[in-house]
């Protein structure tokens, strides 16, 4: 074993540097560092994994937080058989999979890495799923560089991670000293880190030399999976290890080696004979293997039934108040939906999910960033996850929300109290950016409903949908002024108030669809036509669609929100080049403690203001 | 002393709850549990605070973290005399300076809290400048909630604190064992705050009793400030305190009393004398009363010579490498100006001021997030901060951007490696969405240099701008393209080929600025005329002097960033209902790893893509 797991050891080094060398860029030094810490997990049995099927729920899980180490990731899964040796030489080039940083187009990477301090909140979700929901035996690794454990998530995950008891999450930690250019904060100070997981509620494992292979093994086999901790291996290693002119040295972070100095390195490494580097070494398979893949399966058609629904739509109610109800509909005949949500469930309503389904809603408490790269784990798991906060503070989680989509990651965030609405608790609380951030994500879809049954649709929707979801709910309650939303999907609109020669087109969602709506009553008393568009869908817009509601009239654009990213800019973008002139009524004064009524008036997003700017057009 | 605290806390709670029952919202609860806590802070000689001079730099410093606990930081106020006593009864009135979560309207308010985990890292900012730069006594104080402490950010603060030996930052955690909707991660458990404050290299005091006055004095005068570790008070605590009827109940968190209630509860208070609670009580003034003010000057007009700078202008450079030129520059003539870097300093070239100005240079390590609360911190006391990382990452701190806004920080963010041309690092790094986020933030300015001289220039204006700046920088080495800017302001663009009868203008900035440059000489090679914008000024555009250089021409926007919320979105907006045509070249696909050169031709943003547009137009 020990002979085998050195001969891995001195080949992934060998494909490190070849591939790196060859790229001419590319993380030499992180990955050395950690090579016979994975050769161990990978080659001695410890990791069961079904190369030939890298999607079935049964495998153990990997991650690789620390995402620069991407070549020595890629070499562990050609030495496995999983990648040809030569695709490996294709490292960062244009198209090839084997990106700079781990990305999901490769099978065997889940979620993809490169912004630090992800990865081990990804592992959480995992970790959660085995133990909570599949109730699976597979363990979940998340290699950590040591630098990385200076960014607050990894805290969020860690307390987490212990409040749940999650003793099939390991943690590896490849404590090289080195950041890109300095030291890390604690060097190699190692009790430091271990007095840190300990007070965080971790089992640690100290490992005072990540590159004695005798010793990776002792300490990956001492882990005690009976105690109901996470676990932690504090691993010190050497930064370039193994290629003695680079080892230890900062100015080596993230350099490649020059063609000479290459072979330099590969003599170095003292192999025998030269083709051995291409040979295939197994890793252990799970006892079983599910057939189940955990890949989303198709996106499903559920429909909720309105009719056997217990919303009165007849009263008044707050988008954000619905949400708890919808889900427990949604969640009693889909298994899979589960829901997080960062201590404000009695706000956002999703408590009444948390006491209906308390095995399928788990309390993230106040660290929105970790919950979103849960969710992102939760769902490379096969989970459905639905994700809960005050819609201000998901911009806590914008990297994360960045990286899922990156993930090709299927969430749904919901955010609640949107907008100035939300009255007297003043500016810290409003989403005046949530539009903007969502929509400058990569393939995200953001819903924005306005009443009952149209925040039932976006959830039903957005339950059916593959993909990433933004829905934006509201704190007031409101009428519903919708009646019947059968036929509509994601990238639609609803027409309104569908008059005949409609001078000015109001679109509007959320509490000023509804200022829209009075100020269209009052200038129709006045004679003056206008119609309304309930901007159910702010992207994607079906531009089609809208310009054929639009009827070539004056378009004003009302939101609760910053102009800058908001709808207007989503209205415009979409229906520019068509001779059409567009108006915005949106967030503009610095917002402040107030009645919702006070601040609507106050940014002239309320009738009021709707109705003195159609009468100006 | 003791009676006179006694009487403080008194009638601090008779005025939070007489200011959240005339509310009707607010938090009640919250704001009860520290008021022991923050009576002794204040009234007993430990806080040195000259409440007629509240900016004044001598000041100790006291940030409410748990912003929330708003009722109880303006009832101290008002029992110091600093604000009316009937005021506080305006409390989250539309209008009125006390607003539901403190706001910097009210003069004793430095930073803007309410999202949940920032005011410690202000604090770092505040105790880094006393310690480090202006070298005063003055100390800092930082409330905090223990739900609170389940931030990241919290961990990410307390490493830095302890890194800097901040003896002279203070925290107070509150724990009163409840947040929103549910008991705090470690409820009433003490010690698994002690061990994790321990761990992160702070100084523990705990405090059993945090309504026992006795006690709370002398933890407080027990704390030793020769040890050189940041102090932290772990208080136990009584979420309600004072109201029997609705201590320790979770579902009292932010509720308020009914009138009825109120007269109950404020008869519990037992106060003799009603009259009483107008009486006026004095904060200790700090020893030394410095004539300087804290807050910002104006807005200076520092210029660079750049005939005296040694930038060869003829050679390509790397707007993100000549940053560090720049900054020497500046900093060599303004000794306020500070630079902070979340470890990347040799790639942003932020090292080059790190080795020239050591003192003035704040090494952050990965943690943006505080980074950038960090310096909300210092830019409060007087300092101008430089944050510097890379364009993507700072997606991780939009809520502390968003948060920096409304607390007026002149801070100035620089975000390198922005967009797909950063190459074969790959999605991950690449800043495709900073410009939106940064757009929709209230009161920002966005500058996107293309070159070495308006990369200059921008950090000059940047310098002299008292506020939020956001320049983008890029990785890939261009062309001087600029020769003279010295009448460049912010708002401004650079019209560079001003031909006579331009079929189109080609709106750019930074990597696709020089790929419409190119496009622009061949396309004159097969006589069609366009002209080039150098959209230096991204927010906010000047739409008069933009419309004055489009000359009637059709519009084409280039881009490396998404086109949501993006350069295009900027442009329309600005220039809407003229009956312009507007066409967007901007990243589409999904990005990957590869030559710069490779991807600007795959998202279609390279100069044959900007021909052939052209040509279709």
């Amino acid at each position: 074993m020990l002979e085998k797991l050195e001969q891995i050891s001195k080949n992934l080094r060998y494909w490190i540097i070849k591939s790196t060398t060859k790229a001419g860029s590319g993380h030499l030094t992180s990955s050395l560092s950690a090579v016979e810490l994975m050769s161990v997990l990978f080659f001695s049995g410890i990791l069961k994994y079904d190369i030939s099927n890298p999607k079935d729920i049964s495998n153990d899980k990997i991650i690789f937080s620390k995402g620069h180490a991407a070549p020595l990731l890629y070499s562990l899964f050609a030495l496995a058989g999983g990648i040809k040796f030569n695709e490996l030489l294709t490292l960062r080039e244009f198209g090839s999979v084997l990106e700079g940083h781990p990305s999901v187009r490769l099978p065997f990477v889940d979620a993809a890495t490169g912004s630090l301090g992800q990865g081990l909140s990804v592992g959480v979700g995992m970790a959660l799923n085995a133990k909570y929901l599949d109730k699976l035996d597979y363990k979940t690794y998340v290699l950590l560089g040591d630098g990385e454990t200076e960014e607050g998530q990894i805290w969020e995950a860690c307390q987490i991670a212990s409040t749940y008891n999650l003793n099939n999450l390991i943690a590896i930690v490849d404590i090289n000293t080195f950041e890109q250019s300095t030291k890390t904060i604690h060097g190699g100070e190692i009790l430091r880190y271990k007095e840190k997981f300990q007070a965080f509620g971790w089992d640690t494992y100290i490992l005072d030399d990540g590159h004695d292979i005798n010793k990776v093994l002792k300490t990956f086999n001492s882990i005690d999976f009976n105690i109901n901790h996470p676990k932690v291996i504090l691993a010190s290693t050497i930064k370039g290890a193994g290629v003695s002119f680079i080892e230890n040295k900062m100015e080596w972070h993230s350099k490649t080696l020059s063609e000479e100095d290459s072979i330099k390195a590969i003599n170095e490494l003292d192999i025998k004979d030269l083709n051995s580097v291409n040979t295939v070494f197994e890793i252990e398979k799970p006892d079983i293997i599910q057939t189940s893949q955990y890949v989303k399966k198709e996106a499903s058609s559920f429909k909720l039934n309105t009719e056997l629904f217990s919303l009165n739509l007849n009263e008044k109610l707050a988008t954000k108040n619905v949400v708890g109800d919808i889900l427990n509909k949604l969640g009693s005949d889909n298994e899979d939906l589960v829901v997080l949500d960062a201590g404000v469930d009695n706000s956002t309503s999703t408590q009444k999910f948390k006491e209906k389904y308390p095995d399928r809603f788990f309390q993230m408490y106040i660290s929105e960033q970790n919950m979103v790269s849960t969710a992102v784990g939760l769902s490379k798991v096969g989970k459905i996850p639905f994700v809960s906060t005050f819609g201000a503070f998901f911009t806590r989680s914008f990297d994360q929300i960045r990286m899922a989509s990156y993930s090709k990651a299927n969430i749904k965030l919901i955010g609640a109290y949107s907008g100035t609405s939300l009255g007297k608790d003043g500016f810290s609380q409003m989403a005046l950016e949530d539009i903007s951030m969502m929509r400058s994500v990569r393939d995200s879809v953001i819903l924005y409903p306005s009443d009952a049954l149209s925040t039932l649709k976006a959830l039903e929707l957005a339950l059916n949908f593959n993909g990433l979801v933004y829905i934006k709910t509201t704190r007031e309650p409101t009428n519903n002024v919708n009646t019947d939303l059968t036929n509509i999907n994601i990238g639609d609109h609803i027409l309104l108030r569908d008059l005949e020669n409609p001078k000015v087109t109001i679109i509007s969602s959320g509490i000023t669809l509804h200022e829209s709506l009075i100020a269209h009553d009052k200038l129709l008393e006045q004679d003056i036509n206008t119609q309304v568009i309930d901007l159910f869908t702010i992207k994607p817009l079906d531009s089609v669609k809208l310009l054929k509601s639009i009827k070539s009239t004056k378009i004003l654009v009302v939101e609760d929100h910053h102009s800058e990213g908001g709808i207007f800019e989503a209205v415009t973008s979409s229906l520019i080049n068509n001779n059409l002139s567009f108006y915005s009524l949106s967030v503009k004064k610095m917002p402040q403690s107030g009645e919702p009524s006070e601040l609507l008036a106050y940014e002239e997003i309320d009738s009021n203001a709707i109705i003195r700017k159609v009468l100006e057009l």
